[in-house]
């Protein structure tokens, strides 16, 4: 067998015949392939590496042209991906038009089951094997699982409802020890006890007589199987000698109820590095790519230096310490830094809560996934309209995650709620200003920005046009004129950095042309509350950009505003259009390809602009 | 000792000093006081009476000027508020402006945390401990949480992050047996072993030579031990004597560690009918109250009718099986119903999964609790595109219980979604239309609904008049006129039966007054996608009315697609204006009396019409 090559030509039912020796040396294979395609596309790295044995052996045991398996997040798929005639295709990873570096329905027969945000596989499982039961058909339903989605509670909610469904799924609980920052909590607690035995295989409980250790365990066995299900482990997960026989063993007594196989893999493994560093490399950009200042990096810097004269301050993340720039503060004030895991809602409770008692919490995470605490904003923290900050990471369009990771919601589903103030920066300095300015500010606030940007605004804002009015005060609900005229016919209003930078190359563009004072911009800078004496004092035409779906969105707010005021001013009406995303979900890619294919197009808005220029 | 006046005069210190024998005169003043009160004013009856004993011993261990407790759900807190100092407020128990059905930090300085929706109770005392020790402060910290809600994902989240967080609070849970319906699940079993034990409190594990009843017992403690705390029970939580006892006992372990104290009580313990029918007597209507047809009922009649030729169908519920009128189809096709327990988001992924097998799920949920479910609505459910239909009970203001449980946020949060379709009923029997459309439906639908409505259009709208276009046949995205004049100058649409309603009685105040075709009344019974081609042809002026707050929802949807159409097709602009509810969470008070006060008020809206005739 040689790398890339044989690989393109194995199907499952290949490997389904090879014997061990061929299975271990197609894990090589597999490994060499997974680490050359993402250091050459980006991707997940780490996690990926540490399921190639698991993966080789769950083809060879089961049959995947009817067995089912969902992978929890999709951060393990790629060996899988590769042996279910992928392989060739590897090398548009993640890019537009390219393979999905998650599970999708749509890329192949062999996936049954999109997943991306954590804990949805055991649910899903129990939902496909229910089907199955009703169609009386037959076939085994796989959850392969990591221990940081196992935090979940969405796993709780479905372990609980294993005995109600009465079905049988296989669980496998791929314990590397790590989410993408390593795993927390009770139930990780739990795990490292059942880890320590060196038994093989189906443990069955051995009360009386048993060491203290050996009790940890059997009781870490019975708090599983209370659930409605048989536990089989530890296993090495990375011998695929062993795994192998582990899954013939849980196929068995599939057929009696559910199962749950533990086993104990190395995140990262084969790559001394990434053994090392599974954190660092759970996600790799592709070689070569320059990355931007990072908002993370601020967020990081700016909190740690209010935590140090304010002791009320206390940060907050779901397992993304990291990558959400907060490794510092965690380490200089580890009794008011939280990582709860893969928790989003707890997070929002117990901010809502630390809130109530004088607290100043900020809860750092990306934007798609705090879609999982949608109802605790509302009813925890708005409701009671409590002082919580939510700095959001990832906003708006994110690239190369695809559908399920794109942050092009938030404005529209954080809008909706009551008491909720709604802030995007225009560059990291700003974000710098509005995390100062919101230590004192005493109701719910979310910051939303993309992953990178500029540390401050481009060189041509800086040049002083016709009657700007730059504010570096930060006031909820006021925006500012990055330049004004007094005869300017149309006024951009841009929310965030990436907006504003189409703005100002539009207003550079048309200074080319000769149009010097045709259009204002306007840093829109707070999303909620608008701005509305700047807007009631507007006339012409008033565009809107945002990194957001149209739906519910900025514009949409905006276009509201404008009708009340002509309405209730007397105010002649304005022209108005909103320039963001199309109702559509957006999938991977290039972010500056993906604005402009759904609707946030420079040449389009310049065009419009253009139009409305030469009509009025 | 005398019912309501000796209870107005009692303080929780009074409680401190009492005896056991006047204690137990207290419970039953207590247990009076409450079923007087609520049989009058309406609210939570058997789940309050169940937890008399436990909140009266809670007062005589506990200083609640400092020590905090916080009600899950806050369906078990009336004896609470009734011993801090609100006793003579309960004649306005529900009512506008008077006491809420939950606690409310507004109201009194011994509600430390504002609850409604289930499983945040152990995340806040979690969050409140933490600011506790932050700042250095000594005080005990309580939640006091039932098994229904034990069930739910956050529980697990929150008692994960026991040992993250590190700190001690005291969770009692009241373990009934009940949700609103019978309580479910692996917990629920596992709790189940753990209360047959006749042992009095704190429970060793004693193992060796145990009995298999006694090993399920300990294996249950062990699993919740594992969590970082220590277990208490279980105990009769109706016997005052006993609970105090466990109480005190717990309020010493607590110095070291959380503690959770297992308690058993009786759902509308003293009543023999609330013993009998604690699902019914969950929650109870005032005296004399009539209602009208319910929605649910006719939701349970159609499904089952549905499933009776098509075995594809399933019903899932989140624990309120009765409520949402499913009891009789769980009955008939045990087999395709699910009640998963407090679990929304598992709910809503097992719905997905089954529907990716050719099944097609109904998801009969109440609106304010699906918001539990945004994220997996979006990424697991629409990202898939799968057909799922989403059953949204007690959509806009439902009334007595205030904030946390208006319906009025479902259309913006919804209609920001990609692929969903949302539809909204005339009366129940579009309602029962709409149900036999969606089983061939292909896509995510939504369709939303007030708890009563009619039967079918009010007589009025039953006069044909003027050019009405009546279309029984139902399409996504089309629109009825429920009344057409070809002279018109304003078009009424109005998204479901309350929105309808007061459209057709400003019709006919308007007729009464002599313009009898000023006004065209559709019924926009899709709120996505919207009727675009009937929107097209409008000219003069259009309204539109919604049971929901008009940010980001059916009025800003009608709003962007007019200006649109105006941009693209060359029509020339149409008046508009949007009703519906203001950017507050709206308090608890009478449905209509709450429209009328937050946006939805038809006299308003027919001024409003009356101007514009005068003007156009």
């Amino acid at each position: 067998m040689e790398t890339g090559k044989s690989l393109r030509d194995i199907s499952p039912a290949d490997v389904k015949k090879m014997t061990n020796g061929e299975l271990n040396v197609l894990c090589d294979e597999l490994r060499s392939f997974i680490y050359e395609k993402v250091s050459q596309c980006g991707g997940h790295l780490s996690s990926n590496l540490g399921a190639v044995e698991a993966t080789v052996a769950l083809c060879n045991v089961f049959d995947f042209t009817k067995d089912k398996i969902i992978f929890d997040v999709g951060h393990q798929c790629y060996a899988y991906k590769a042996l279910t005639g992928r392989a060739d295709k590897f090398d548009t990873l993640r890019k537009e038009g390219g393979l999905s570096g998650f599970p999708k329905r749509a890329e192949s027969k062999y996936d049954c089951y999109d997943t991306g945000h954590a804990g949805t596989s055991v649910s899903a499982a129990i939902g496909i094997a229910k089907a199955r039961d009703i169609k009386k058909e037959e076939y085994n339903v796989i959850a392969f699982i990591g221990d940081g989605s196992f935090n979940n509670g969405l796993i709780y909610e479905a372990l609980n409802s294993l005995r109600i469904l009465n079905t049988r799924i296989l669980i496998i609980l791929n314990d590397n020890g790590m989410s993408i920052s390593p795993t927390v909590g009770g139930m990780h607690e739990i795990l490292s006890e059942m880890r320590k035995s060196d038994d093989a295989l189906l443990q069955k409980r051995r009360p009386g007589g048993e060491t203290d250790a050996q009790r940890a365990r059997n009781e870490g066995i019975a708090l599983l199987e209370s659930f409605n299900l048989t536990y089989l482990g530890a296993v090495d997960g990375n011998e695929v000698d062993e795994m192998t026989a582990a899954l013939k063993q849980a196929k068995e007594l599939l057929k009696e109820k559910s199962v749950l196989l533990h086993i104990v893999t190395k995140k990262g493994k084969g790559y001394e590095f990434c053994e090392e560093h599974p954190s660092i490399t759970h996600g790799v950009p592709p070689v070569g790519e320059k990355r931007q200042r990072e908002y993370s990096q601020v967020l990081g810097e700016e909190l740690q230096k209010l935590a140090a004269k304010n002791n009320k301050i206390v940060a907050v993340t779901a397992a993304m310490t990291d990558s959400l720039g907060l490794r510092g503060f965690f380490e200089a004030y580890p009794e008011r830094a939280f990582d709860v895991g893969i928790c989003e809602e707890n997070a929002a409770v117990l901010c809502a809560a630390l809130a109530t008692e004088g607290m100043k919490p900020y809860y750092a995470i990306y934007s798609t996934f705090l879609q999982r605490a949608f109802d605790e904003i509302i009813h925890d923290v708005c409701a009671q309209d409590l002082p919580v900050t939510f700095c959001i990471d990832r906003a708006g369009i994110s690239g190369a995650d695809g559908e399920t990771h794109q942050g092009v919601f938030d404005l529209s589903y954080l809008s909706l709620i009551p008491n909720l103030t709604i802030a995007a920066p225009r560059d990291t300095e700003e974000f710098r200003r509005m995390l100062k300015w919101s230590e004192k500010f005493r109701h719910p606030l979310a910051i939303r920005y993309p992953r990178s940007g500029k540390s401050s605004l481009p060189r041509e804002a800086k040049i002083k046009r016709g009657n700007a009015v730059r504010s570096l005060k930060i006031a909820a609900g006021t925006w500012e004129y990055l330049c004004r005229f007094s005869g300017a016919k149309v006024t951009v209003i841009a929310a965030g950095e990436r907006c504003l930078s189409i703005a100002l190359k539009i207003l550079r563009a048309l200074e080319e042309k000769g149009c010097s004072s045709a259009i204002n911009v306007v840093n829109g800078r707070f999303i909620k509350p608008l701005d509305t004496a700047l807007l009631s004092a507007l006339r012409g035409a008033v565009i809107t950009i945002e990194d957001n779906v149209l739906c519910g969105g900025f514009g949409s707010d905006v276009q509201r505003e404008l009708l009340l005021q002509e309405q209730n001013e007397k105010i002649p009406r304005r022209i108005f259009r909103a320039f963001g995303y199309a109702d559509r979900f957006i999938p991977q890619g290039a972010v500056a390809s993906l604005q402009k294919e759904y609707g946030v197009s420079c040449e389009e808005i310049q065009s419009y602009i253009e139009q409305v220029l030469c009509h009025t």
